[in-house]
């Protein structure tokens, strides 16, 4: 096991366990920037590979995600433990189209990623990580 | 019920049961710029009025949480029913320190704000809202 920072017993999570993680939830927030300040929505997402496949409306989120490099992080803990693991993946967002790259299209298409919110959500976005890091709590010892 | 969007059925929570929410959970995001791209960070957080309490150690989160606007969100959501709630926080983060607001300082202190993870985490920052939004999915109804 790899400490983060030996002091607060954080642990380090490698790229595969952080794919593995990321793989388990549906749910992850998106950060982005927009005119200098960040901006973070929880969305529905499948993985393609190491890349994170959502699906969005035109709008605000579609824009800020596209113009600015984006972070998304998902997370699960346990409040009775006080136990928890974190990843981040840093990355660029791409729009899938069709005109593009019909091969990627149809996988993506094929992943079915379904938020929960209703509502016509055309635009599938998927970030390419740069880096993908992940931290761990472990359980707190017993009294 | 104000609905954000007629066609996804995501409903507003106004500033009152953001607030509510805010108080019910422990664990939240805190989103911030370094050098125009977005990090985030999980964080533990009590409520201070309608202000958001955190601690941290020096470095990165500190740093960067101070420099730029920050963003915060916290939510809850349901497998099963594909309900859930989000609540982000808008505003500015700052330190609170012995010197500026002794009142302030004691009040902070008192909140207990105890991160899971280990390790001395000095520095206590306040996130002063600029805006409260919240949305809510409601459960599917069922089949």
């Amino acid at each position: 096991v790899r400490l983060a920072d030996w002091q607060s017993g954080i642990e380090v999570v490698d790229r595969e366990g952080c794919l593995h993680l990321l793989a388990q939830q549906e749910i992850g927030r998106l950060a982005f920037v927009i005119g200098g300040s960040p901006e973070i929505l929880p969305v529905n997402y499948v993985l393609d590979g190491d890349a994170v496949v959502l699906r969005t409306a035109p709008g605000r989120k579609l824009d800020g995600a596209l113009r600015s490099p984006v972070a998304f992080e998902v997370d699960a803990t346990d409040r009775a433990t006080h136990a928890g693991w974190s990843v981040v993946v840093h990355g660029h967002a791409e729009e899938v189209t069709r005109l593009d790259r019909e091969e990627l299209v149809r996988r993506v298409a094929a992943l079915h990623v379904e938020p929960w919110a209703g509502g016509d959500k055309p635009h599938v976005l998927r970030i390419v990580p740069t880096s993908i890091t992940g931290r761990r709590i472990p359980p707190r010892p017993r009294a």
